[in-house]
């Protein structure tokens, strides 16, 4: 395979699997690099009963296995739907470098999709979450914990 | 425990307990429900190899599966640090309730963890990541599957 087509098509032969296998939500992930698929996976919240395990992040976690690194540097990832925040931000911490989607948050919305109206493109709008926050609780003692990180003598990107 | 106070505390120790071990970033979860600790996690990007595998995810992943749900209505999170987009978002899928952390995204930036700028307050700096988005690939396909989904007759929330 070698163009975003094919990574793409593969991404939705994944979903494809996940739907059939009511494994979670039809979504399906492909990272790749250079010309190579490193990993493929679905949606699989409903199969391990874990709401984090949406395709893109599954998909790095086997990335990451198969190339022995949690920097994902020069990988990019082909979802078959816009990333939500989660994903997105998974993405990020990756360091991965492209991201290709095909449905849109629009396109989602229009089918009923209501809970991904968070994504990557209306990020700002996560504030409307029924989420409570509360900021700075303990504050002194966690920043200490920065702090402490700080001074160990061997750091790595985390 | 039945105080906001102790739960932070308990992640705060989970926090010092990852800085021991290495394991990954000095950052602390701790998932409550009612006045009872359903888990507790650090920082497992290290020890894992896995760039998903923050505190507040993994964390949500123990709760799940204690719970038995992917579900964690009714459920709080203890953060030690603002959560990142990837963990708000999390957090958000868990359908919980409240998030309570301590260091907020300008603490962690005047410590030099200039990664951490993209947070639940600053998500619409996400644009500026230099990840490359390419919107509508195969998009007719990609909508199908969400379709077909909408067309199966057991649907859950995933």
């Amino acid at each position: 395979m070698s163009q975003p087509s094919e990574f793409m098509k593969a991404a939705i032969n994944e979903a494809e699997r996940g739907i059939r296998r009511h494994d979670g939500g039809p979504f399906g992930a492909c990272v790749v690099k250079g010309d190579r698929v490193i990993a493929l996976a679905h949606n699989m919240v409903l199969k391990t009963g874990n709401p984090t395990q949406h395709a893109e992040v599954v998909a790095i976690g086997l990335a990451a296995k198969r190339l022995g690194s949690h920097i994902l540097e020069g990988c990019d990832i082909y979802s078959t739907t816009e990333p939500c925040p989660m994903c997105f931000s998974a993405i990020h911490w990756a360091r991965m470098r492209e991201v290709h989607f095909g449905t849109s948050v629009p396109d989602v919305q229009r089918l009923g999709f209501n809970e991904l109206t968070i994504s990557n493109r209306t990020l700002k709008r996560l504030g409307k979450s029924p989420l409570v926050i509360h900021a700075g609780v303990a504050r002194a003692a966690c920043r200490q914990l920065l702090v402490d990180w700080k001074n160990l003598p061997d750091q790595q990107t985390y």
